[in-house]
C-alpha cells in the first residue's frame, strides 16, 4: 500500500470559506473530495470511481452551496433532501459529508469496513438520506418524501441523483409517471449522464436515445448543463428554483472518472477497446499514486489561480491488516488466515456456459448490466448473436427469457441473486409457471464479498424461489462441480433451475465430485459425533474450519457434508449421510428462514439447528461480516461445543 | 339462473364464410364473439366483461384477418403470435379461438372452472401464447420471442395487446426501451385505450398523458386508430407492414364496455358518479338479458344489412350446480356445501382503518388501482388527502412509502398479495433495512377464490416476506381479529408489518379474540388425538369442518388452533397448546414450501406435517380448487387419519 494522504477537514473548511469566486470554489472543493475519496476506496480495497467522480461536481454543488441542510442539519424536517439513488458514487457523497463534519474521519477511513462506512448508501451513515444501491428506487423514495413535506406542511426541496444507465429500471418510469401527476414541483431530479454504464457505453447497452425528449414526454421539466460546469449549474438550480409545480428533471452530462486523466471515459474507453475498467474495485498502486499525483496538482493550481495556500494533505495511519481486492478474506482481529485459493466457481461457470455453446445452438445468454461480473464476457465475444445484453432491467430480462423459452431457444439468466430473485421474482414464477425451462444463474448468492453492503449481499435467494414447485435450486462447492450442475441443469433438467454461485474466489479448493447426482451432496470431512451441512465455496471453508477445529482440540469429531441441493432431497442419501448423526447441524451463506436448513427438517422431519446470517447481513471484510455473525470456523466450532453440550446435559 | 344462449360453432363458421364486406363480417364476428363472452362470464360467476369488449374488435380483426395463426395453427413455429398481456380480455379471446375451433365448446362453457378455462391466460389452454394475469409482463414476453424468431430465422410477427392503465407498470418500460434498440420491427403492441383501469378513468388514477408522444420517445413507430372501426384498424396495420425495422405501437382508442350500452364507459360513468362498476364479476341476471339482448339484437341487424341470416343461437344446458359470485362457496362434486357467513374480513379491514385514521393524523393509505377490491374506498373518500393512488405500480408505491415513512408518515400500503410480496419484494426489503415502519395489507391471499387462476393465487408471500428479520407477518380469521392485528400492526409494532387478508366471504363466523397477544393462538376445537393448525377463515373452516367429521365418526379427536402470527412464536404457548400434542398437523394457505409449517418446524425442533398448495394453484371454484389441492374438510380429516394410522402403525 503506497503512502496514503487526505485533504484534512481544517483545510476542508478554509477553502469552503475562502472569499473567491464561488463556482471556482466549488470546483475547487470537489477535487478535494475527489482526493479524499479516492483514498478512502484505496484503502477500502474498492468502490466505483468513475460514478463517484462524474457524481462529484454536482455532489459538491449541491451539499456546498445549493441546498439547505448543510445549514440546517439532517436532522431538521424541514431540510433540503439529497441522495443518490445510483449508490455507486457514495465514497464522494461520503467525502463531501465528511467535509461537512457529517461523516467523522475515522469512519472515512473506514469504508466498507464493519463500522465504518458502507459499501452502497446506507440509513445508518449520518448524512445518508436513503438506502440505496439496487437501482431504480430512487425516485420514487423522492417522491414519497416529496408527498410527505407537503402533507406535513413542510418546506425543503428533494433532489435524487440517478445514473443514465439506471435509467434503463423501469420502476423510475413509474414513478416519473406518477411525480408528474401528482405535480410534485419540489422533486427535482439530476441524471448523472456519463455515458457509461458498468463497463460500456449506455447507448451500446440499451440506448436511452433522446433523454430529455422522454422526460418532457412523460411531464417534467427538463434542463440540460454540463455536470462539471458550476456556472452552469448555477443557472439549472436557479431556473428549478423559479419553477411551477411540475417536477424538475436536469440532465447533467458528464465524464465518467472525471478528474484523473486516465480514468476519463473518451481515454479509457479507447484505450480499453470500448470497455470501461475504472467502474468498480480500487487503482492498483501506481494508478492510484498516479491519480493522486494529478488531483493533488490541480488543486494546487487550482489554489494558486485564486491566490489560496494549496491545502496540506495529511498522511494516514498504514492499517498493515487491510489488503487486496474486495472478496478476498483478509486478516481479522488479529488472526491471520490461510490464503485463498486460486479458484473463482464463477470462472468455472463462464467456462463451462462455452462449452455447453459449443454443443447446442439453441444455448443464449441473457445478461443485465453485469456481463464481467458475471464471466459472460467471454460467452459475448464468442456467440455475440446469442448474447443478449438487456441493461439494468432484470424484469425485461426474466419475461425476455420466457418468451424466448417458449419458442425454441435455451434461456441462461444472468444477475446478482440479490437483483434476480428479488426484483425479477413475479416474472420467474410467471415464467415458471409456463413450464419452459430457463436457467437462471444467481451470481453473488451470500454473505461474501461483504463490502459492498446489504444491497448486493444475497440472503434470501433460497427463500424466494424455494415456493416454486418446479425449480430446483443448487449451489456448488467448486469449479468441478459448477461445470456438472450447470451442464445438468442445461442438458438433463426438464424445467428450470437456478444456479447460485460464489462471486468472490474459493478459501480453498474442495475435492467434490464432477458427477452429478440428484439431492445427493458429498462427505468432506470424517466424522461421528455430528454432522454439519453446508453449502458455497465460503461456507465449506468455515465448515472445515470448524471440524479440523474440533479435532485438534479433540473435543468432538464433526462430519461435515457438502450439499449444493438446496431443496430436493434423495431418501437413501439422506438416511445414509446425515440421518444416523445427531445432532444435525446447517450452515446457511443465506438467512436462517428458507434455506437448507428448513428443508432438511422437513426431508428429516427431526431436529436441525440452523446457523444462518441473522439480522441484517453486516458490511465489512469477509472475516469481520463471518465473524460478526458467528459464522466463521472458529465461531462455528464454539457454538457447536456449546449446543452438543447442551444437548448431552 | 336466466336461459343462456350461444352462438354455436356452424353459425360462426357460416358467418366467417360469408362473402359480404370484410370490415362489416369482422364488427358482426366481433358481436358474436361478445355474447358467447358474456354467456361464459355469466356463466362462470365472474370475469371482466368491460375490458373483453374494449378489446373484441382488435382481437377479431387480428385472429380473422389480419394473422396467420388460424391458418397455419398454433404449434407452427412460423406463425404469427397474438396474446394479450392484460389478460382481463380473455373471455373475448376464449370466445374467438371457439370461433376457430381451437377451444371446444365444454371447455368455453366452464370459464374458470377446474379442467375449462383459467380466468387469466395460461399456456396451459389450447391457442394462448403467454400466462398472464399480472400486468406488464407481455412487451417483453413479445420481445423474447420476436428475437426467438430472429435467431431461428422463423417467420411470423409478434401482437401484444395491452391494456392503458398497464402502461403504469415500469416494465413495458423497460421492454420499450430494448425493443427499440434490438430494432424488432416485427413485434407490435396494440394499445387497448380504453381509458378506465378498475374502476376509474386512467387519466385520473396516473395519468398517461400523450401517450403516443411517449411511445415515439421511446422509439416506437406509432400509430393511432379507432379500436371499433375495421377500416381504421385494417389502415394501421397495413401501415405497419410496410414499415421498417422499428417496433409498431397502435394506440386503439376504444370504448371500455364497448357493445353494450350501459356497459360503455361514457354511459357507465356518469352512471356511477365517476367509478366504473363493470370492470369485474358477472351482470346479475337482469343486466345479463338485456346485454344478451342487445347484443343479439344488433347481431339480427348487422345480418339483415348484409342480406345473412342473423345465427341461431343454441340454448345452452343448465348447470345447476353454478352459482353466485367468485369466491363463494359453490357445490362441488355432488356434494352440498354450507351457506357463507355474511363476514368478508377485508371490509373489517376497511372499517379499521377508518377508525384508525380518526384517531391518528400521520397515517396514510396507498393503493394500486384496487381501492374497490381492497376497500380503502371509504378510506379515499373520507380523506382524499391522506390517500395516495399509485396506479398500476407496485415497486414506486412501496418505495414511495418508504420515502414517506422516514418523513414522518405511516403508510398502509395495499395491493394484492401475488403482485406486492412478489413484484415489489426489493423494494419491500430495502423499506424494511432502513428500519422505518410500513404496514403492508397483502389482499387475496391463499389459494381461494380460485377462479382468476394462479397470476392471482397467492400462495408464496409467506416466503417471499418471511427471511426479511424484522417483518412479523400475521393473518387474521376473523373480523375482530382483523381489526385487532391492523391496531396492534398501528399502534403498537416497532417496524413494519405485513397483514394478510382473505379476500372473499368467510366460510363461517369464528370465535376469536379481539386482544392481540404476539405469537399465541386461539384454541377452536378441543381435541386429543393430534392437533392441527391453521390460519384465516378460509382454511380454518376446513380444519374446523375435518375436526367435525372426525369428532362425528368417532375416529379421532382434532384439536384445532388458529394461529394468526404465521413468523412469530411465543414459547410458552406454543407449548402448552400445541407442543405437548401429537402429531402436529399445519394446514397451509399457501405452498407448504416457507409457509408456517417451516417456522412451527422450526421453533418446535419436531416433526410437523404440513398441508399446503402443492404443485400450481388451481383453478376452479373453492370447492373445486380445495378438493382438487386435498385440502377441504373431508379430505383433511381422511389425510390426517391416514397419517395417525400409519404412526400408530
Amino acid at each position: 500500500m503506497p503512502e496514503l494522504r487526505l485533504v484534512p477537514k481544517p483545510e476542508l473548511d478554509r477553502l469552503r470559506a475562502a472569499e473567491v469566486d464561488p463556482d471556482a470554489r466549488l470546483a475547487l472543493l470537489a477535487d478535494a473530495c475527489r482526493l479524499n475519496a479516492l483514498v478512502a476506496v484505496k484503502r477500502a480495497g474498492s468502490g466505483h470511481l468513475g460514478s463517484t467522480f462524474s457524481a462529484l461536481d454536482v455532489v459538491a454543488h449541491l451539499l456546498f452551496e445549493e441546498l439547505d441542510v448543510a445549514r440546517r442539519g439532517f436532522d431538521d424536517p424541514d431540510r433540503d433532501v439529497f441522495f443518490s439513488s445510483k449508490g455507486h458514487d457514495v465514497p464522494g457523497l461520503y467525502a463531501a459529508l465528511f467535509a461537512l463534519g457529517v461523516v467523522p474521519r475515522e469512519r472515512l477511513l473506514r469504508l466498507r469496513r464493519l463500522g465504518g462506512l458502507d459499501g452502497h448508501p446506507e440509513v445508518g451513515v449520518p448524512g445518508i438520506e436513503a438506502s440505496s444501491g439496487s437501482l431504480g428506487m430512487g425516485i420514487s423514495k423522492g417522491r414519497g418524501i416529496a408527498l410527505a413535506k407537503r402533507r406535513l406542511g413542510r418546506q425543503g426541496r428533494i433532489v435524487v441523483m440517478t445514473g443514465d444507465g439506471e435509467l434503463q429500471e423501469g420502476q423510475n418510469w413509474e414513478a416519473l409517471q406518477s411525480a408528474a401527476h401528482e405535480r410534485l414541483g419540489r422533486l427535482w431530479v439530476v441524471v448523472d449522464r456519463n455515458e457509461v454504464q458498468s463497463d460500456k457505453r449506455t447507448e451500446e447497452i440499451v440506448a436511452l436515445g433522446d433523454l430529455e425528449a422522454k422526460l418532457r414526454a412523460f411531464g417534467w421539466d427538463v434542463e440540460t448543463a454540463d455536470g462539471h460546469d458550476h456556472a452552469a449549474l448555477r443557472g439549472a438550480f436557479a431556473r428549478f428554483r423559479e419553477g411551477d409545480d411540475t417536477p424538475k428533471a436536469l440532465v447533467a452530462n458528464t465524464v465518467k472518472g472525471k478528474g484523473v486523466s486516465f480514468m476519463e471515459h473518451p481515454h479509457a474507453l479507447a484505450e480499453g477497446g470500448g470497455t470501461y475498467r475504472w467502474h468498480a474495485g480500487a487503482p492498483d498502486d501506481e494508478a492510484f499514486a498516479q491519480a493522486l499525483a494529478e488531483i493533488e496538482a490541480r488543486l494546487a493550481e487550482r489554489c494558486l489561480a485564486l491566490g489560496l495556500d494549496p491545502p496540506s494533505l495529511e498522511a494516514v495511519e498504514a492499517e498493515a491488516a487491510v489488503r487486496g481486492l474486495e472478496g478476498e478474506p483478509e486478516s481479522g482481529a488479529g488472526s491471520r488466515r490461510p490464503a485463498v485459493s486460486a479458484e473463482y466457481v464463477v470462472e468455472a461457470y463462464g467456462e463451462a456456459l462455452l462449452e455447453l455453446a459449443a454443443e447446442r445452438d439453441d444455448l443464449v445468454v441473457l445478461d443485465a448490466d453485469l456481463a464481467s461480473d458475471c464471466r459472460t464476457r467471454e460467452f459475448e465475444l464468442a456467440y455475440p448473436e446469442r448474447f443478449f445484453q438487456c441493461g439494468i432491467a432484470e424484469q425485461d430480462m426474466v419475461s425476455t427469457a420466457a418468451g424466448m423459452a417458449r419458442h425454441g431457444l435455451l434461456p441462461v439468466v444472468n444477475s446478482f441473486a440479490s437483483f434476480l430473485a428479488s426484483r425479477a421474482n413475479e416474472q420467474i414464477y410467471n415464467q415458471a409457471s409456463e413450464r419452459s425451462k430457463v436457467v437462471y444463474a444467481l451470481h453473488y448468492a451470500g454473505l461474501i464479498p461483504a463490502g459492498p453492503g446489504k444491497s448486493h449481499q444475497s440472503v434470501r435467494d433460497i427463500s424466494l424461489l424455494g415456493a416454486l414447485p418446479n425449480l430446483p435450486i443448487v449451489q456448488p462447492g467448486s469449479s468441478e462441480e459448477t461445470a456438472a450442475l450447470l451442464r445438468w441443469a442445461v442438458e438433463d433438467a426438464e424445467e428450470s433451475v437456478a444456479v447460485r454461485l460464489a462471486i468472490g474466489p474459493s478459501p480453498r479448493r474442495l475435492d467434490l465430485p464432477a458427477q452429478v447426482s440428484v439431492g445427493r451432496g458429498s462427505l468432506l470431512h470424517e466424522g461421528g459425533d455430528a454432522v454439519l451441512v453446508a453449502y458455497g465455496p465460503v461456507m465449506l471453508h468455515e465448515a472445515l474450519l470448524a471440524a479440523e477445529r474440533l479435532a485438534e482440540s479433540g473435543d468432538l469429531s464433526l462430519r461435515v457434508v457438502a450439499m449444493p441441493w438446496l431443496n430436493r432431497f434423495d431418501e437413501d442419501w439422506l438416511a445414509a449421510e446425515v440421518a444416523r448423526f445427531d445432532p444435525v447441524f446447517v450452515l446457511e451463506d443465506h438467512a436462517p428462514v428458507g434455506g437448507l436448513g428448513d428443508g432438511l427438517r422437513a426431508a428429516l422431519q427431526r431436529p436441525v439447528t440452523v446457523f444462518g446470517v441473522e439480522g441484517w447481513a453486516a458490511c465489512g471484510t469477509p472475516p469481520e461480516a463471518l465473524g460478526f455473525h458467528g459464522l466463521d470456523g472458529a465461531s462455528l466450532a464454539a457454538r457447536i461445543v456449546d449446543r452438543v453440550g447442551a444437548v448431552a446435559r
